[in-house]
């Protein structure tokens, strides 16, 4: 359906690749089509950085053990190999259930805490060909290392890679939770072109709706709506995970470091402000677009009862003329002289003529009094 | 009613059975076509596996004091034999009120904690030939049992005694917390199922609403709408509900069975998420529906108009032709040159006609400038 | 007004027995229309049972203190004596303010703890020839005493005398919490059948609304709204008041009670539950009525298009042969061959004819493929 | 304005006494057309009674000082007088902030505690000739002192100042808080008249909307609305400060006081009950009045339906007969007989009238069944 | 558009200037349009005052320490100068982020407390030309020190200045956090005269409802819902600010300027509630111009209805009249008296007029009868 995007999907509801009700939880089932893994680690501090693609987790492991004291920040695209992520669980030390969080990616935002790490969940909303696309980003937090887990090749990262090689900022020489603070805040400003595409839509849609309103528009206004509630659902649920970091315990995380993630809920309250002005604003359009279809047809009503009721009158003064009362009987041929003398009057026709003219310019006057010739 | 289902059997009002206002309570009074009761037990342990119907409570509880160090889960369906249930209670420790609700089969889900046992009501939603069917399980929670309670033969619990005999996961090795975990775990899954249709339902529904609206939309808008309440009710409960267990106290829920319960508070959320969605779009629906109602008009009334406005003006013309005002006066013989000269020119009806294919030119040129020609 | 009930009556907002504004607090005022008290005293204890009416309070004091430990139940029945419910609040200890709320029985559902008594307030909600009655039950609670208050000689609590004399249940055996736990009960108990009623109507009324909606439909829609309105008044208080029980830390209340006073709480939250789901489903139920509207008026501008859209152009057709343009010249007798020739067609008229009903059949076939001979 | 009010009035949005932004606070500044000030002042105990106008706050201080043992409640008519106003910020104690908001009329109703006054906002609303009057009364309670002060010379409180007068009950044996809540408790009892009027306009405009619905309607929906708005800020506020009142911890308000502020606060409870319910009723009266509109247009339309569906076929076919097909060319004086031979038949004209009486017939009864002759 | 405004303008949702997701926090990047800077101070205390701009921080700083006694207020308006800028974050001990905070002007209201300072961001509205604007003020409060920092050169605080001049108010003599809050309270205090302009704009949208609407009408209504939006954003965050001044427990803020913020709490309530108001009025503003669009409609279609119904019987009797069946048989000869007598009959055309005047005389009566000639 290339009308709305495909809503359902948007909203993650539910995939084939959750097995049925009663399964086992924590079940590692993949989608046929899943893309092949490729792992990418990126380690660092203030003076070193390596970075390059790896093949296989023993080749990372073994560098993050060569490297205690660097950042290790290890990507891995695509879920195509069931046994690299059991690995990984039993690498990494992670819970199946988390796993199973991982693959099945309609998951809400969520932050979770365990002894030795933390699992964050968040969702990256992309604006791609004018549809709302919705992936989602994994993320475990380890002592010195950030692992990120994303279904398809997507390279929403590569502009916080260019920050670590180029230096910039404190990024180089902090910890991973200012890594992982970095990444989430890059993920929360992913909403603002969003929300100013979705603007400048509303903006247009609400000039549309005043000068030339169709039923397309209904069809754009349905599709705003959709997306602001797609986005609603996934603001709300960041707003609480950062705030979930912002209360946390966990020693994984700096009090320096959540003085930026302040930072980022403040970012994330005030795109769920705008989303709630947002679907105010939706919900005005479509009052604006019912009224319109009144106004219409208040339009089209106002010509036809102009022209009826100019004419209506006036066809029947001519059926009056046209009736065939004779001037004599035409058997006994005895005058009739008050069947419709005007006929014979000379000046008979024109009369008519004048005084339908006549009508019509009082009636015109009329309507133009009662402002039925207004454009509105 | 065949057309929206049995709102109220949905919504699980009132039962005759519930005697009259000022009963005592805790009374157990059966409906006459209750089924009659069936008993099947599932003992397991790590190693071992029993699985059978029993005939008379008297052997489950011998099977139950014969292996202690098992765990039972004891099936009951079917509440036609009021001593039956009279004995569970006496047996089981359980009290008159909990008897009650479990009867009673309109209870909103809720977590009972006793020293002894908990009890957990729960509701299954199920889509049945195209209507929601909403029946309710018991559970009773005890140190090493599990006892279920269902009105009718319902086999959905199916999928789990597989797993038990497979020995899939580790549910062989767990106690009678973690079974429970499953039970309410499989159940929470069925709403997903049940989603998904809504959803589709929901997208078929937009499409014919742009496409072919007719009144039978609306009674499918009303449909889903009544049905979402329903599953609303029943979600927010659950949740409160798997809540309740999380922030349990109780001895008989481990820490670690809970994190299993957070994975299902996590899958309550996200239903309530998508329910809430879902009422949003079916009221947006409505208002598509009533809107192209007001569309459909429109196009009548513009047909309307374009007819009429072409053909009156005309109708008159060809009325001021048919007036009878005479050449001469057909008494006198006087000549009446003012009447009507366009009769008597050679050309006078082709002119007439040209001039009115004129018109109808012009009147076609201003709608089609007016946008009345539109499809829309 | 006997369309919708009096709906202030329902709301009970003010009564004019209240003095103006400015009056002293705990003034009784007595309506002139009030019953003539009627006072009944049931003392029980799981042995003894004694019932009988008195004629004074001196009687009914006699009786409580020479029973000590019996259960006495005293029945106040109307209102009309000013000095006897001076005597109560003497007698009993009771504040009087505590006596003006039982006097103006427009109050909401509450509980107000006292050392030595309880004071609670509730309603008793009935349908009763179609429309909602909304009486007032207070009940004084102290320790081996329950008093209930009531306006007029409603007969609701016979069901619980009756269970008292057959000694059914614990009641017998039990204390002046229990007691009034079963008073309270049986009132909560009264929404469900309520409920039930209006339950019906919404789906008669959803039947009505898709076949044949009027204009009493819509009062009948606002009617139900009104009763909830009241409904949900009442219940949201109730819950409040029960809850208030439940927390309460009086020593007049049992552990053992509160257990049955949770399954009270329950009842409220299922009610308040299926009173929002019907507040729900009336407002749909009022855009299905105005939909319905709408489409009346469609059905009917579809009539009028057919008709018109088929018989303009005919009667244009006619009005054109019926033209006068002549043959030849009358007075000059010239001959006017372009003056409608097919007027002297031999087949003229036949052609006309011919031509007009294939217009109508092209005409139909295209309403026809339109939809506008549909049904909807 | 005369139409419904002027609403900003009612809210008291802004005053153009008050300086311009950046404006130091505590600022006293008048209005040119304040009133002059009245000094009146009630002193009592269980034995005496004075009470008398004063011209000088000297004079005041002097009665006080000289009968410590007595309650003195002074009344401020008037605030004509800024020396008079300052004289009493220095003379009681009282902050400039707080006379500024005695002076700015517009405030919420608030409590503020101070370690030796409370100060009190209320809100004074009275139904003056159809429309709402909105007054504030400021109140400073002091250990035996209340301060009343308010802008105009209404006459709200002469009701108390006859019970103080005739000594009914305890107000007189009390101390200040008392005599604070007895004030209080009069303006809260205001608002059951105010709502007892709203209640009948609203049952008034139902009867009226279903029986004879106009423009003249909606305004007054609109007017209820707008009172409702004022109404509801105005309460709620009031409820918060009662709330205050109740959990202060000032020594100037005795936990027995706070048993009658209790009562007080039920009734606020009371009055916001009554005052969302009558906001819902005036929502569904709104849209009421919307499918009354449309109900009045189908009406119309079906009127102006059967008139045309009767007449449009029947005027096509005395068109029919009004064709000037000739028996024979009247050139050629051939004869043609396929042309109109029905004009030809003795009973041609009785035939065509009898068909037409006919076929109007047919559609009376298609238009009965359709229901379209209903009333409604 | 100079329609609505720019309303996502007004919303501040996102500037260019901010860089794109995955930039580095804390970046200070200008806008290239941005003012030149021009720094101005303020020293004061109860007896000395110098005022003067100056051109460089260090003549700032220079100032400050040889005046420690003194309550410097350093206003920045203008953000073209990076340099300055970053030393002012160096200089004031600010952290990089809240100078981002203080140049990306779309910030929501906040408090931030730090040990030495507290960062403060407002919003400035003003009604400009008829259109809002919203710009935002910072505010860094220290010991002895305000620094405010704005975009533009607008000149809000003057009235100030002329107040500290003047020396009136305590506020020459307090400390900077007097200052602090006198500079907040003047910008809550801009938010009533933009409340009263909206007031009147509403009162006056009503009337041109009620009297004229028009689809400007609704153009007006959308932006006052807007501007309203922008508003309720704005005051609910600056409520939330001024409360958490409230409740901080910094010593920069005294408790007795608490008491006077206070106050501004105060105020911000009594804005929020209006703006409330306000959306609710604008929302049944709304539904009166649907209903007024549905009136005119009626109107329309009720002239229409009565024009037809009175002319289309009309027009059929003199069609009747026009029908050509002859007295007797052109060809034949032959007498056919049933065709038509009418025709012959001396009074035949007289009684046919009377006829039609009597049967529109009869219609108008009905007519006026059902309140169709009625004005509304």
């Amino acid at each position: 359906m290339n009308r709305t995007g495909s809503f359902r999907k948007n909203l993650k509801v539910w995939k084939h690749k959750r097995t049925s009700p009663g399964a086992a939880p924590g079940a590692i089932n993949l989608e046929e089509d899943a893309f092949s893994p490729q792992l990418y680690v990126t380690s660092f501090n203030s003076e070193l950085l390596f970075e390059m693609p790896f093949d296989s987790l023993d080749q990372v492991q073994e560098r993050i053990h060569k490297y205690p004291d660097m950042v290790h920040w290890v990507e891995l695209k695509g879920f195509g190999d069931k046994s690299l992520l059991e690995r990984i669980c039993y690498e990494f030390n992670i819970h199946r259930l988390e796993i199973e969080d991982v693959i099945n990616t309609y998951q809400r935002p969520k932050l979770e805490e365990h002894d030795d790490h933390l699992f964050i969940v968040t969702r990256l909303l992309k604006m791609n060909d004018g549809s709302l696309r919705n992936d989602q980003l994994s993320l475990f937090v380890e002592k010195n290392l950030v692992l990120t887990l994303q279904e398809n090749y997507d390279e929403h990262f590569e502009a916080i890679r260019t920050r670590i090689r180029t230096g910039k900022g404190h990024l180089r020489s902090s910890s991973s939770d200012y890594l992982s603070y970095t990444l989430l805040d890059s993920i929360v400003d992913t909403y603002f072109p969003l929300l100013e595409v979705l603007g400048e839509r509303l903006d247009e849609l609400e000039d549309e709706l005043f000068t030339k309103p169709t039923r397309a528009s209904l069809q754009r206004i349905q599709q705003i709506k959709r997306e602001l509630i797609v986005l609603r659902r996934s603001v709300f649920a960041e707003r609480d995970k950062v705030n979930d970091i912002l209360r946390s315990t966990s020693s994984l995380i700096s009090e320096q470091t959540k003085l930026y993630f302040k930072d980022t809920y403040d970012h994330t309250i005030q795109v769920m402000d705008l989303v709630e002005s947002y679907k105010e604003i939706t919900a005005s359009l479509m009052d604006i677009y019912l009224s319109s279809v009144s106004n219409k047809l208040n339009a089209v009503m106002k010509v036809l009862a102009v022209i009826s009721t100019i004419f209506i009158p006036l066809t029947f003064i001519v059926g009056v003329y046209g009736m065939n009362f004779p001037r004599e009987n035409p058997v006994t041929g005895e005058l009739l002289p008050l069947n419709m003398p005007e006929l014979y009057s000379p000046y008979g026709y024109v009369g008519v003529m004048l005084f339908m003219l006549l009508l019509v310019m009082v009636q015109l006057y009329v309507f133009w009094r009662k402002g039925w010739m207004d454009k509105t």
